[in-house]
């Protein structure tokens, strides 16, 4: 029955629902489980190293990059697809550095996200990104931020959460153990995301990919 | 028999329906409830909060924004959608602040927002988009206003109306209960409007959302 | 099997029909009751008011609208898309007075709407407009005249005649009842046109919006 | 089976038909019977009037008018298609007078008209034109013209035919009464002209609307 | 089966076949049968005359037109789409004598129109041209030129040919007739068309129409 | 099951064919056969003649033609494709020559002529190119070149290869008879090329049509 | 069921596959086997020679070709869609040259085909390109470079890897015998490709096609 609402472009089904957006999603859901955490002083994105092939190089198949010296990103899904988000968000970022003679803030580049996404569900004649995002930086008033995507170009804003397969248990994990006691402590944070991906991630802690960013210091990404 | 008639662009059944535009209002119904009240000195929308994940952030799933200084929007229905009509109508009110050099009416903007909700019902390959809103305001004249705008473009003028799931329960209390008396004062203006998202919410006041605006007195939104 | 030829855009069907457009006509018939009377020295139009919500401002109800200080128009169909209608109209009123320093005619300006409906007739993958409309006014040669147009974009001059939900019924009691003397007085043929409309308005008389043209004196709508 | 090659575009059928512009022609065969004769001094268009409702105003139901000067046409077929057809040969009469600085010839605009015609049968997602057209008038070599044009953008000079509803019987009659005697007189070719429409309307003479061209006079409409 | 290959675009059916171009031949076979003949130092372009309806003016039903005072083209098929390509074969033929300061050679206009034709069976959403055409004239250095175009886009030269309904039957008449002898002499060229055409003529020479161009003479049709 | 995979774009079915190409192949292998033979000091051309209708003028139906002085062309497959090819790779070689002050070499045009055809393989609502092609020629270094392209836009170099109806007949006696010795000779390589012909056509050496270049020396076709 | 997804345009499955690269991964499974060495001083491509038809010319069939004079690329699949990647992926080399003044870096020019493939995987109406390559070459700072690239548009770095048909096969030969001590002496490197290969060619090491960069060498293509 479905089958009927899903071709050539993204159109409503009777009940109101955009099924190609939804199927986007079944795709972010194959992805790499992913985790994010804002702590008092830090935030913290945690990503499950796919068992790479013995021979790939590992430094290409990261699923968390900088958007800008202040704001990085992980995502779920589509390596292309997130390769041209990715792409389009740096851009941006050095365009408004240009124009504005600020940095974008965490939230204004999220929305060039999202906003992104969105112009892909209603066009004539093109599928959605099939990825979903977790932000994170500083802005300017030294308050760290988290931030979410989908492929419908929704996003919120969080304190800790989790993208990709079995995102689920990940999250229910998170609110079990995110407290203000875990997250004041920068150490604890790490260790927090580390754990959170532990709950999925059956190989241990070698197969996680890490990116630290501590306020008023330059990003770390740990492999 | 419907599904003939829905699928990649927007046209008439043979008795007159557009099936893209009602599916998009399916879409709305699945939405947060939202209610608006039109007061005597106060115009107040209150929205349903979502009940949010234990560690979203409350600040970026809220239902209610301002248009201008003097304008505040809710909106039910798809997130990524609204920000869209959000974004255009906001970029509205600034251009025709310079180029009148007066604020936009309550009505200009929300005809803005039809027109634009139109737009997408006639042209090729492209669907509706999946809101409603509730625009509130004051104009020049020190008039309260309050108008509701559908998927298919349409829009009117209330004294007091309800969008988004459950829309007809939180109506029905409302034709019951506002009475001049009832708006006359303004506190009581603001508890009519909370104690008709009650009808709907069940987990009491904690979350609802509200936005009030006073006759020549800055935007309060409270959360 | 109607279903074959009505999809995507506007084509003929085995026996000439235009489906598209004959659906349009089915959303007309839908909508509210308008009438339109030609009288000696007047021009009327008279809609039934739709049972507005208890809450509802009728003042953004209403399906009569000026198109210029001289020509008005009724509507039976989608809000919104008369909305886009009236709107081009308006501006070809303004852009005409401009250009050739007199004012439209009433017939100018319905060739004008009729050509715009015309044309979503034969374009790729635009549906028709949704909607009739009865056009009257008084040019500078004091005669006064009244225009119905339809979703296929043909109009024609009538001495009264009536759209949307049981245009037929007013219709016949028009011709039994509009005759020289019903129009020569003023009050009369105002008269005529509430009396078309109680045929089908159940609630009375507080139910009908009127719009009323004189020979020489400004536009004037009651409520 | 037909159905198959009737959809989106006009297409050939196996057998080498293009269904659209036969439908087009269906819609034709809908239309008033309308009559053309060409006689010595003078050219002569009949149109039957369609029973008019009885408070339209007979003068926007006319199916025939001037292109220019000294050409006339009758249309069968959708109104609001011949209104476009009849605007765009208005227009190139007059560029035409503008850009050669002498009028229009008979056959000029009736291969103008023939070429707008088999345009829409040959280009991507639009319909044919529902019409047919007689069209006549005198050129300056002071000799009378008739020419047909149908839906696909054919024409032919005729000495008398008929479009329209039954117009093989009005053919068939003008077939057995056109002679040169018939013609030679003025009067007689009017008269032949009333005739033949009256063999398909019913309600007499009075229901029939005339348009005749005398060489080197002014043209005449009577209704 | 074939119906699944014949819509929207001309594209390959699974054995190599254009059928939308196959269709379009079909057409041409339902068109007046036409002939032409390269004599010695004679052109001759045959058309069998339609069989007029009595009040038609023959002048304007005639298959064979100049294209440029040395050249002559008989078509069969759908004579809209003739035209369309008359007109622009005409404005080639004047606009490469002003460029080139030279006529058109015969072959050059049948490239020209055998590109034309080429184009529409390779481009998204146009039907064929549903015409075959014989093109003769002279060349500057005196040869008579005989050339046939299909709806594909293919030509020939020939020495004799026919095209149209029954062209199967004319041309094996023709492969029977054509010698050296029998074209030598202007006149025997010009009874050989005629004789072919009566093959599947019933009525006889009067309804042939006739275009003759002699080596250095102008151009001569007779009807 | 096919059927589903070729309509309206090319695209891939689910075991990685482009059945549009394939189907257009399938046209390819109905054409005229022809054989290309790279000799020492020469490159041969032959292709069948199709048994010409007995009126046909012969030289208007070869499938051989000369891109420039020192570049020859064979096709199989349909004719009208093949002319729009031919001209586009006329005109690149002489806009080279303009451009570049040397013309091009063989690989050069041949590679033009592919990207051209890919180019319909992947583009939206265009039908692959119906022909194949064998491009022979000397370059400045005076080495013999043959190249082979198919409607996919692939080709490649060959000593000796065939395409057309019964290709792979004539491929098999090539690889048989095709020896240093049997090229080193002129007029062995030119027998070769007839020999090669002769497996497939029955009518003898008559009806086959021959290009040859040799080095130094201008191309030289011979009927 | 998997046919309702793949027509027309690239569009998500219920399950969130994107059944055109899916298929387009099939074109490249089917395609000749090639395998890329990234050694301490050295890079190497090793390709299948497609056992070429006797009379063919080698020196088209190459599946290895050079980007710039320090990057080289191998790959499997539809070969004129490779030519377009590869002249874009030229033409991109060179202009970086000109516009940047340093040679693109061998992750650059990956990335650049990277992303032109995946915009054919979202675009309206374009199929993806059908080709998996292998990019190999030496940087500024003299460190060996291989990267894989498919039709979804991804890509990362290997040590060793294999596209194409049995590329499983080679792929698992590699991690068996890629070892620091396998790769430290150049012919090592070169061995492991040729045995690699070996693996699932049947025809031994004359059917292998090597292209080797040393470090600060020229590129060396043997055949």
């Amino acid at each position: 029955m479905a089958s009927r609402y899903d071709r050539a472009i993204t159109v409503f089904s009777p009940d109101g629902h955009l099924f190609q957006v939804e199927y986007a999603q079944e795709a972010v859901k194959k992805g790499s489980t992913a985790v994010g955490i804002r702590g008092t002083n830090i935030v913290v994105l945690g990503v499950e190293k796919k068992s790479v092939a013995k021979l790939q190089d590992e430094r290409t198949v990261r699923k968390i990059c900088a958007l800008d010296d202040h704001v990085c990103m992980a995502f779920a899904g589509l390596t292309a697809d997130a390769r041209v988000v990715i792409n389009r968000a740096r851009v941006e970022c050095q365009s408004h550095k240009l124009t504005v003679e600020d940095p974008v803030t965490v939230e204004y580049i999220t929305r060039f996200i999202a906003t992104l996404k969105q112009k892909y569900t209603q066009s004539n004649g093109r599928r959605p990104f099939g990825i979903s995002a977790l932000i994170v930086g500083f802005d300017d008033d030294g308050i760290p931020r988290l931030y979410q995507t989908d492929p419908s170009g929704t996003y919120h804003a969080w304190k800790a959460n989790a993208i990709g397969r079995s995102a689920k248990t990940v999250r229910e994990f998170l609110e079990k153990n995110y407290t203000e006691d875990a997250i004041a402590n920068d150490n604890e944070a790490i260790k927090l995301a580390i754990r959170a991906l532990l709950e999925v991630v059956q190989s241990g802690g070698k197969n996680i990919e890490l990116a630290i960013i501590r306020r008023n210091q330059p990003l770390k990404v740990s492999h």
